[in-house]
């Protein structure tokens, strides 16, 4: 960048840039805004952002996002124990949380199944699954793989049917189909597909 | 947000939120990015943002921002001093540096009059900008208003023309057209209207 831009602000518009989703445009856009903006303003995000890493860790039991180990949800004695659902990220965590409606406990896979960016099966935590759910103190009776539904997420479910299939535990997967609020003219035909095979009776 | 996210995750989300254009979604995503990439991303990232305030200031002369006062361009000894243009934003600089084609000083604004927001024209650097034209060692021959081209730009262009009547310097506008490269039937029918009424011969 030309003379006209101060390092501080190339420094920082490179940082922002580094972030997905954020282009060049957009770094800039934050930089410059976060220069008329109060002081307070870029020191928060940075403070918060030094906290981060420092006062996080992995759950030692389900690998999720936490302060103390082992997390509040493993810890917490009204969850069911009998239930696991599997995720590929501590986000999808949150958003099963937040439907309020699942009780059970959770283990986080850190990521799916991908040859393209070179991810295998030992890339992931499924062997700490496989570990987990042999641990009698454990006594997990229905895993519910609950990865992303699409090429990546179907794979790693199948890879972790077959992992379990020897445990004889119960493995079931989200279910697939129309999203509620939708409009059918505006649904891929791949969702409408497994909409169609996945008909239930009335 | 339930107990399955650490306080430190939390804070982090809700300090990107605080950024304009950045949803609770984006918010989280970028968090949840930076809990898995490297440490040194987010301390990076957290030092720039430090940086950012401390490291810069505005020049006394433009109000751009700067590392040294004067900036490097008013410091310019190759730059035409007999040009100003005018421009709400920082950023506004860096765009018409980037066209190669501009080769005079500028003054930052810093934002627009806007009457909606509660924003004078005495919350903007425009008296800074009459008492710079007035000092004799900085002897512009032409003002050129280059504030955004919306309601509150025009707004700002209006007044700041008036403003410098008496000066007798000459004061011009950025043209108003069609932009490069766009399609007729695209282009809004503000934008068709201004290039309708500023044609030129060919």
């Amino acid at each position: 960048m030309s003379k006209a831009v101060p390092e501080a602000v190339t420094r920082l518009i490179e940082q922002f840039s580094r972030l997905p989703g954020i282009g060049p445009k957009t770094a800039s856009r934050l930089t410059y805004y976060l220069l008329r903006a109060a002081d307070e303003q870029a020191e928060s995000l940075a403070t918060a952002l030094m906290a981060l890493k420092e006062e996080t860790r992995y759950c030692s039991v389900c690998h999720n996002i936490t302060t103390e180990d082992p997390c509040a949800i493993c810890a917490d004695p009204e969850r069911e124990r009998l239930l696991i659902a599997v995720v590929e990220e501590p986000l999808n965590v949150l958003a099963i949380e937040r439907t309020q409606s699942y009780k059970g406990l959770y283990h986080v896979l850190h990521g799916a199944i991908s040859p393209v960016e070179g991810i295998g099966p030992d890339d992931l935590r499924i062997n700490e699954l496989v570990v987990r759910l042999e641990n009698q103190a454990d006594p997990a009776t229905e895993v519910i793989i609950a990865t992303n539904p699409g090429l990546e997420g179907d794979a790693t479910a199948m890879y972790i049917q077959k992992r379990l299939k020897a445990s004889g535990i119960r493995v079931t997967r989200l279910a697939r189909g129309l999203p509620t609020g939708g409009d059918l003219d505006y649904v891929d035909s791949m969702t409408l597909t497994r909409a169609l095979e996945g008909r239930v009776d009335m």
